[in-house]
């Protein structure tokens, strides 16, 4: 096999007869080799996606602007990616450090191919931790009166440092829709509940009251509309009468751990497609 | 251990001290031996709620009053049940005949201690599947305009017959909270969706549109509000954006035997003991 | 689209460059379109696997032709399937009805391409069974001496009637080297337990004495070493101390029906390739 | 209720009728009040197992030794703890940091009623962190023709520091019979298998070797037969023919930390009954 990096493309756009075989072949024509090629097509909307993950022959650069221009002749909308480039994600928390130290251990052991350029917080309780992993922490302190003055200074701050990716671990703000349409970026969300049930506030004091007999959690990219974008992953985890509301908190955390780590893991590995408000993820 | 079968008693009102040994202790002065016995309380409500399972040393009808009196001397709700006694079932259908084959099938294995006593269905499609089980098919036709005299036919059916649990095994009807007032007694409901999620009609299609990524389904007690009551048992199946509405539909059919069945089977244990929206379930 | 049905084809080979661009490209240029298209590869054996599903533009059979001369040419070896061939299944039963009637009602509804030409017992237990669901039942008797006649039979039966899949659906006697390698086509069997823990006899009670807390169902292509064949399927359930080895052997057969439908639907969709003894299963 | 903090006694013994009765009346003549009582009978082997949880009414000490004298008047073999006695435990490590990790955060976040009082390792990888989240670390060297020193000294250790529940956190060595019977007192291993199933070296291996369509985690309980003790707690993730052995091993992780959690709690809340070679887990 050829000792290059390989790109990685998703590309999605009006479905036609014979993508998978112009792709491919515009690949093999330039010497490229495919290591994984995944595709699917949404018959209802007539949309076609596809990853496709493969060793150039040329210069990576170069293979890659071609390939874009190739895509966008084909119709398509592409994202390219390549291993060089590593996603600048930023962190949001709050108080509960869960997921933090979870992200935070798997980023140092290497499981994800990003950097963290900021731990972003309108408390300070996990300015310690962040130094102890060496990761910047940026006090935000947010209220509803300096919400506005607040989300600017993120903004610029996810501006200077050029966050390709904001992951809320726990973050217990709403970002306002202003936030959202100016980062223009992806972000992350972890949703303590299988949605769409209890959305909002307080979901495992909606699910005990409500006496499920399991708690979920969801990551899902946040939209405009609070608990309602695109979702990415979910997963469930059993309870009993015996439970308390304390107790699914508990319980709660270890799924909330495993569902945003899978989330981040498949979108730093540019396996997920966002489309209306739904994804397709080529795992 | 003695020749004699069982009593089960579930047991729940205000929450006192000393209760799990006043109700041990009467079992054990009058010779009964403990087989199983599992209890909960519910701090916040401060209710006592309690399986007791034994082998009575004299003969069982008289033990059976014996304890009912003693228990609601003790302020408690007692309710006894005796192996000899099978629970008198009816099970109401439509067309779509999983459920009903899986459930025919578990009662023809032995696996659970009731009576069938009739196969009550809007349609006709059923009918010789059950004759063929040997199970008394009765075809009651039901639309809005006749929905009122469909029902009070149903109840007298029931009525007729001693029915002590209706299963509705996938019947596409609303019963009408007139009848289940009339009825009095339980209906167990299975819901194709991981309630409260995707309450009403069509779930799997509202599902599909939400973009989920895991299908489930929910057995429940029926109640006057659609989808509401208090929940048995849930589980869950994971799904994909490959997976159209057809298939959402084919996998739901698994879990919903699956759920519908543990469900059933826990109910006809006497392992489940409802307070207000809730269950509490003795597994 | 056109209206032309698919065409299913598992290829696998030597890995070389360019083999997804060079069948993608070969079925566009004759005006097929591929509706799905997955392919893996065995780095450390340098196998290439794929699965292609297209509609073809011209008549199926021709087509069909064409394409495995064209990937014989490749060095790929081909395997293609037209749903206008439904396959031809015989189910081998002993007296264990479950995983018989779960395979006979997915049949019946529809959800199995497959006609299912002959059920094969060594016991009359489900003789009457069979005949209702309107399939030709052969009670071929077997013991110890008459085996090698029994198994003769049982091939000579197989041969006329052109079966192409045995499934061994809770059958209870070993098939010989010698049955399975004049048979020379796949034999699916469910064994309960999770493979390789509890090959053999009693695995239920296998797992009882050694005290798990998980039981497993696994379904796998029979081969000439007793429970050691390719893995299909796998699938587990929960038990606790309370569960007796009958608990485990009534929760088993849950997860027997599940784990062998699930296989037997993969091996019916040509989704399931064998290299080794191991399997890719494009799903 | 009472402000006395719970009393939690196991019990177990031959099996004799009124055995619940006695034991909740002792407790209720006292003015103890139960909060929990879970029994289980194995029918097979005529013992009967008891985990209660009470607030006394009068001083702990003194109503712990008394139902201490009490249990063993009715031939039961009691262990009594209270919360006022946190467990002393030491955690082993290797390399590997994955468990290490999520234990020392789990119990920084109050989730373990314990304290861990050692850290003890054959290598000074995790050394710095240890100190970091204040906990005391021991590089104990370990070879084949050290390791009596090594395990001698170990024990030492273990001894002087009182040390009530060693946790093998992913330790590479296997500790000697002479080890675990001079230690005689709990020892917690975490398997990277779903035992019976490939015990001994490099599962993952293994397990890819098989092709398996699911790997697993196994806590239990130490024995002189390596992979072989008492099973406490088991789960198991999906894989498929794309996952290589880095894959199952990243997968892995996530279950190990699971797996190893869960048991260590049930352990900690004393709900764990070891007889022959099996747990009771009273969940």
């Amino acid at each position: 096999m050829s000792e290059n990096a390989p790109l990685v493309c998703l590309l999605h756009g009006p479905d036609q007869p014979g993508l998978v075989a112009k792709v491919s072949g515009w690949i093999f024509e330039r010497g490229g080799n495919i290591v994984h090629a995944d595709q699917h097509r949404d018959l209802e909307e007539g949309i076609f996606f596809q990853r496709v993950e493969w060793i150039p022959a040329g210069d990576a650069a170069v293979e890659e602007a071609a390939f874009r221009e190739f895509a966008g002749a084909l119709g398509m909308n592409p994202s390219v990616a390549s291993p060089a480039r590593r996603t600048r994600v930023a962190l949001f928390v709050s108080k509960a450090d869960h997921c933090f130290h979870d992200i935070a251990l798997r980023w140092k052991a290497g499981e994800y191919a990003c950097d963290i350029v900021a731990v972003v917080s309108n408390h300070q309780v996990l300015e310690e931790a962040s130094r102890h992993y060496g990761l910047p922490f940026h006090h935000v302190p947010i209220n509803a009166t300096t919400k506005p003055v607040a989300e600017a200074a993120q903004l610029a701050l996810l501006r200077d440092l050029d966050v390709e990716l904001v992951v809320l671990a726990r973050y217990m703000q709403v970002l306002s829709d202003d936030f959202l349409s100016k980062f223009a970026r992806p972000v992350i969300n972890i949703h303590h509940s299988f949605l769409p049930a209890f959305a909002g506030g307080r979901p495992y004091h909606q699910a005990h009251t409500r006496g499920v007999k399991l708690i979920g959690a969801t990551a899902h990219y946040a939209t405009a509309v609070l608990d309602d974008g695109p979702i990415i992953q979910q997963d469930v985890a059993r309870v009993t009468h015996q439970h308390e509301v304390n107790d699914l908190i508990r319980k709660g955390r270890d799924l909330e751990k495993i569902v945003l780590a899978q989330a981040v893991r498949w979108h730093l590995e540019h396996r997920v497609l966002v489309y209306g408000n739904k994804t397709v993820v080529f795992d």
